[in-house]
């Protein structure tokens, strides 16, 4: 039996294996036939994974088939560190401090009162050539949401 | 003489002149030729506002022009709030918590060590048609920047 | 011409005057035909206004006309104190910290992944009576939004 | 003997044994003819499980009989993460931050100084259908407690 | 009229006043005929105090008579500070800090699951003689409220 | 011998022993005539035991006699989590936060600039009975200290 | 009528004053003939003044008679900014962080269990020669407390 | 080899050590012939202690041999905890808090603009005799350093 | 007579006036013939400035001159916002987090026990041209404090 | 297999090798041909370290082979502690928070709207002689980036 392994170890089995037998992100989504960026975000710990594919990814990284349902399940979702002291991660969170406000206003001005969903939603990530250096250019793509005053009765 | 006015409370005239006299954010962009979302943050306080283009500015908002040279000097930048508790703006924060890792990791696996820069960078929002409810497209466009170990001699 | 002034201080002068002219919130929702709840957000700053309304309610509390195109923006919503002090609201706090990690099962047993949305939502609060002593019921009633990987393309 | 097993440890052999054993929370509710509320928040460590219903679930769930009086004290109760990362969790806590003053306000003017019980309290979870898709209602019911200053002499 | 004075103004200006003009907490309480505890607390704030009372205090003090219904209203209670930096705040903080686990299981041994209600309530603070030197006995006096899973229907 | 244990160790040992044994505190109090608030606090690592003592209670709580210097040694005090989130306890908390400011005042109209002290000090706690329930009474009881300015020479 | 006016904003007319009029700390402190540390402590806002040397302070720094009831009450004392940024008090609190656990190891070593008092207490300032450069002395002088546990009765 | 050991683990079985030998803080410094507070502060994991002496520690204490060389190496100074939980580590922490600014201001009358050094410093322990009862009397002496803007070319 | 003025109200009248002359830092320094670093610092509310160098930089600004004393005090030194919002000064602190460890054990290594220190210490920033584009070049450079344990006597 | 060993525990087994082995910074350095600032920020966990450089200080500090790729990925850089409580690295910090703001002044005056990358950049630390003491010299060097509104289209 798994003693108690909870979705956070199995997390940090993953990315050791993943280092240990040199596998891309991009090999993990291509076994599994998903988008980049959400196999990677669900393989550290941040989506449920189907119990077909969870079997795909363990017998890929060598881990105990037990994590299965583990990995099966809705996981606490988020990240605890605010803000974020890598630099990498950390220019994502300057970007919300500087942009944020002006994206609100906007958001209102073109949508009306609403938000842009984080749920309904999806990220991609792709590299462009530019003349003055490669670029990384990040979509963020959520449904408007407009606050609607509903109830079930 | 202006008495000691500072960045703070031109934002806060402007944020009521813009609604005392039922201006867009998008008219304001236009009057100044430059994109939206780069005249909203600048005018909430994140980018220092040429001169040329701050006189027509502040005309249209019928502030003081004694406000021209703080709006053209470098402001402190960056929102105090940690995490916003306003919905709209929360969103793209719970974007970072929950995507962030996995994005540093595909940087990393597509671009090598390095960050996606913030300063050489732009932000676009779009409003995108979809079956299921029109969509708020945000993408973040940054310069990769390798981390290099250099120095001036 | 109003100088700057802010919802903050709007929301202020709005507590005041009710306070002042002995109305109840109940009574300034029936004046604008919304639920009491809605409008005692409305008017603690926390949902935009539409200027009709905010015109009867301005009326009705004495407040400066030029107030109207302010509490008709969206406004910074949500409260910056965490944990609230406040015994009442303090209670509610409270509720999510014993009960929240178990709803989060429950919504993930019966709905699958995803949330309960609070924009597409509603809250109703009722006196109902008991034995034991009268009750407050409070019903939060929200979409529910399922996790999906949608993009605008 | 169990050598100084605590519940937050208890709670995660729990977490992992339900996943293991795959039985829902509503099927260990039905087991002890409890509601599911109540039992979710018990077996995640926030209510003390009488003996004999403790004896119960650690049969289902395979659990060292040692479990049962750790189960059966009061536990240490409250989440400690404020505020949540978990979006599902975190709508519920941006519910309190946006309308808990109005409903504090509107407590006080249907039924004077006072609180809704955290503590003779109960919370229920519903799936309602609705034309704009199904809906998560979840009621908080609590005795009203008038601010009184009493004594015991 | 009153411009928008809201409770922690008042709260100042009682403080001010009350040493202008020389009084002790004892004579307001007295003044109004209620416990010293609660008219103190009241006046810092902390209780809705009824308008006759109100007017009395205000009289004493020498307030605007428009503070009155703010007075009146439920207040926004407690303080923001945590920990308290004042020593004698601090002594308090740091008796439950000290003794609140053993009060929890004490609670727990002589009445069961519950707390002690501190908005049934009431404190008393009595000057004690004693051979080492007079003592300060603070005395909580609270209804015990046991869990209890009840609802309105 | 005993390997690095140190207080909190033996705190949760001792948690868990009580249990598994079924001791009350009170029968652990009297077992070393001993006030049980000052047992209770003890055991929960908030009180150094003399020898003797300590000896009297690892017997009974079937502990390695090793903990007795342990138990012996002058401890870390204080609880580390402020707000508390437990219900129970953060009652005692809330108490502090809106009458401590007024047990301040008092404390200097009635004894003069200085403080209770928390060290001179004793808590005692009695359940009382009453016609609207019976009551939590918990006195604290320290000496006063004056601020006074002195000095070793 | 003195305005609301609180002890911070005496506080700050004393800082000012005191620069305007180039007095020194000394000079003050001989002209109440009290020890300069808690002079400057308490026209810091860290003491009570009594009236007669409140009077004498208010005449020399050119202040209304008005603040003399104000600085004669006890204050709330203690800095809020916790750690100091200022390198001179920032170095008072990085001793307490590396010599502090020593220290309550000696004062339970050389004294028992208990506590220097901060109530009882004197600071004293000295300048002390020394070859490798004059030294800053402080002292801090308090009552040993041994933690007792007394009551009233 | 040592697998890992850092010096937190070392500091912890010190401690454990210490009390199961029953050795004084005071017969440790005395075995190597170093003030008492040093030595405390040294062995709780505040100062490199070198080689020699760390053998010379290691023998008393039962240690094994490989912590000498970690001994020997420059800790992590300072403690986490702000403000500390511990009454008598709090009550420093208090007098910084109260008398910290006081003391900054008479640094700089008596000395200039400069420090006081934490680092070319040294802490005294006394216990003094007095008629209102024994005193703790605590001396930090540190070179006065003044701001002086130097370079090395 | 200049109303309590205090340093940050004058550092917020220095921003505003030097934008409002159109003065560069350089000139200020070169007006009162001091590095440039430590003018701005200084004149940003970092350092006192002697009463003739006030003088000068108040007539240059046009302040009153009752600002003069003021500036000549030790100020409160240090900014609190942690971790800082704007990106400019992030950099600085992403590179203490970064480095810093590093920079630690190098000064043991190459000096021995001890610190850099910050107050006989200077900064220079100098432009350096570089093939890949012109180089920001920042120089701490600090004396080196060895941990000395001195006494006075 | 190497069981989940991450780069924290990787870490930590070199800061235990390098003090058992008795090798300094600068022979790891040396034995990889890196600057000895970047080497020891590496081995400390900020920076990957290219597979056949973490060979040889795999080799030289006799660690198991499987930490070659782990040490190769790129890490999650910077350290949580803010403010950091070790002497030696506040001092770093505390003269970010003394002389940030006017290093960004002069960096936008010399430089125009921009930062100092931390990511183009390197660090050296170097002792130089002084009369009044050796000094430790800091430079840290870095690419000037302008804020430039650039995409990839």
């Amino acid at each position: 039996m798994l003693e108690s392994m909870d979705r956070n170890q199995i997390t940090e089995q993953i990315i050791a294996a993943r280092l240990a037998k040199g596998l891309s992100w991009q090999e993990l989504a291509d076994a599994i036939g998903k988008p980049v960026v959400w196999t990677t975000s669900a393989l550290l710990g941040q989506q449920p994974i189907p119990a077909e594919l969870g079997q795909t990814l363990a017998g890929l990284l060598g881990l105990d088939p037990a994590v299965v349902p583990v990995l099966a399940a809705v996981p606490m979702r988020g990240a605890a560190a605010t803000p974020p002291t890598d630099p990498t991660i950390y220019r994502l969170y300057e970007a919300v401090g500087v942009y944020g406000p002006a994206l609100k206003e906007l958001i209102h001005e073109q949508f009306g009162d609403g938000i842009m969903s984080a749920i309904n939603f999806s990220v991609d990530l792709q590299r462009k050539a530019h003349p003055g250096g490669d670029r990384v250019v990040i979509t963020l793509d959520g449904k408007f949401l407009p606050y609607e005053w509903n109830s079930a009765d």
